[in-house]
């Protein structure tokens, strides 16, 4: 029987992974759990799975931990070391979904010949993507993307050869904001943004998602784990979400990954590969919906698109300092400190400020930059705070 | 420089392998064409190609042959057995594109072991499906079909594995009376029928089209190629022809394969294949096409698809009977001597008349079957021609 650890256990994916192994509960057994602060989520979640070990981020819940677990034989550690030595533990595969800068390290570490990284964490190949892929590469380990766009087309590459691929094309939902004017776009408030329509995730990633700033870091992903150049990359805006990519190859065939939105079924693919494993997640049916639209992004109302196409092209620290801008950007929004479009534009403007830089070339250089991203970012709050409405 | 043969070089896939070629005039060196009774239009087929040999099927047109190669080195012979010694010919890949049961010999004849078989004749599976695909195993023959839903589905199962396939799903067009009654379908003359929206093909298959019966023909064929069962086989009408064909696996995610209506892109994937070959071919822009639409097929207005769905279900010599008698009644319909409806209703009182029987077990077999089927629809036809309005 093969071994898993989930970096990221209690969040989002972690609940999608317990799923996929209900329905298959003979494929894996689970050697490690890492949470960030909730020691009770976390303790539930390591009993549900039959962890050997659990991990939480925060040394304050170490002791709340340890008492959860007391008597069911479950191992736990609390900080960043014991996160890191989660990581680290001999398994076949690492689901990667620690939100943020703060799963770059432990999904690092779990780097080994053999292994596959199930990669959920944006910022692996967002803030570090050059250093990340080619230590992937020295250290043999092989890395399966659980997005939903990045894990369809991983799967309609399998038509290949990748040297035959003429473009690869990502789908945005276009978020809540599609149909809306730039106008109403300025007005809208966080809790307008946060309706996004075919998707149930986290506060960040919906706001990325209504600026479309969510595909933006997903074209560089995409760079980076398919070996592609910027002018190969594509976004189209297709509102029902069920074709989350497509492979153009030179020939004029096109393969595209579908499924209805919903994170077991790439993670179900993540897990199984090569196989597959049956999964009791809804089925797309195609009569049923009817009709499927495309339609091109309008970079004068999302301008994130235009920008992270910049940075595509720019390439060095760019993304990362982007990154790291869109964060604190998103959090000022959210707090009701900037309007919608001064996300965009601190994050325009903290590009300008730092004005490129080499592709950091460790993880220690990447949370460096990300960090000089964040306080030029924070810095030029004030600047944008007046243009909030 | 690997070698190519052409068996059925002047119809239209006989063009679009021209022009794949004249894209990618390296790929191969040309030995063999065969034509069924144009010698001119195979002449100069063959000089384009720079073939080593032509072969007509009509003996009659031997000599005139002969003649139009006279000077050019190529040599040229007439008849079954010229065409025979075509598809012998030692190639890397055979194109079978000669239309009806007239490919079925040499396309078996061709077989051999290493080759490939980039196969565009339906009756070879339709007709002779069990015999064909386990003599193309027992001759270690690669099969690849040129038919856009069956090469779309065959590049969406790379995403494998073949084990883990829930359902296979080909697009229909729905033709050119996906919008009529069923009282408009059955005033239709050969002309409205003719008019294929998407396709611009021969008089037989674009009726085929129009009563959907060349979507149950190809059921039959998904059947054999990709070793599934009816109960995995589904159709659904899509107006536009940009998804052709559609592979759902058991864990909720889909593959598929979608281009232009262009039988290019198909070959060139057949004769490129594993490789990919860059084309001059119009490409897919799904922003261009805006919409893709969905929808169950009618069988109440095209009955075409139950019988088919039940010939699959039969098994045996069922599907031999079925495209037989199609053939005579759509020959029927074309000559104004039955109704549109008179189509399906000879197909399936052919199929009652002869009731069942073992599936063809040679190419002597599945000619006989054919006959049979043949011969039973023709005494069927004075008894539906008064049918026809």
């Amino acid at each position: 029987m093969k071994r898993l650890s989930v970096l990221g256990a209690t969040g989002s994916i972690g609940h999608s992974v317990r799923k996929v192994l209900a329905d298959a509960p003979d494929l894996y057994r689970v050697e490690a759990v890492v949470g960030g602060r909730d020691a009770a989520a976390l303790a539930e979640t390591a009993r549900a799975l039959g962890a050997s070990f659990a991990a939480v981020a925060d040394p304050a819940a170490g002791a709340a931990l340890r008492e959860a677990l007391s008597g069911t034989g479950i191992e736990s550690g609390a900080g960043p070391e014991a996160v890191l030595e989660a990581a680290r533990r001999d398994t076949d595969v690492v689901v990667s979904a620690i939100v943020g800068c703060a799963g770059l390290a432990p999904t690092v570490a779990a780097f080994a010949p053999g292994r596959r990284i199930a990669l959920a964490n944006k910022e692996c190949l967002v803030a570090a993507g050059a250093f990340f892929m080619a230590e992937a590469a020295r250290l043999e380990t092989e890395l399966l993307p659980v997005d939903s766009e990045h894990n369809a087309i991983f799967q309609a590459l399998a038509a290949g050869p990748q040297r035959a691929v003429e473009k690869i094309t990502l789908t945005a939902s276009g978020g809540p904001f599609r149909l809306k004017s730039r106008e109403e776009i300025a007005r809208a408030l966080p809790q307008d943004a946060l309706k996004h329509p075919n998707w149930n995730m986290g506060a960040k990633v919906t706001i990325d998602s209504a600026t479309l700033m969510n595909k933006g870091l997903e074209l560089i992903e995409a760079q980076h784990l398919f070996s592609v150049t910027a002018e190969q990359l594509d976004a189209v805006v297709h509102a029902e979400s069920v074709v989350h990519g497509l492979v153009s190859f030179i020939d004029g065939s096109v393969t595209a990954g579908l499924a209805l939105p919903d994170m077991c079924v790439p993670i179900a693919h993540c897990l199984a590969y090569p196989e597959r494993v049956a999964t009791s997640c809804r089925k797309l049916d195609l009569v049923a919906l009817g009709r499927l639209s495309f339609e091109a992004p309008d970079v004068a109302r999302f301008p994130a698109l235009a920008l992270a196409r910049e940075v595509l092209k720019q390439g060095g620290v760019a993304a990362t300092i982007l990154n790291a801008a869109n964060e604190i950007a998103v959090a000022a929004y959210l707090d009701g400190r900037i309007g919608f479009y001064g996300i965009t534009d601190i994050v325009a403007a903290t590009l300008d400020r730092i004005n490129g830089g080499p592709a950091p070339s460790s993880v220690a250089d990447a949370l460096e930059a990300d960090q000089l991203g964040r306080r030029t970012a924070s810095g030029l709050l004030p600047k944008f705070a007046a243009k909030a409405s």
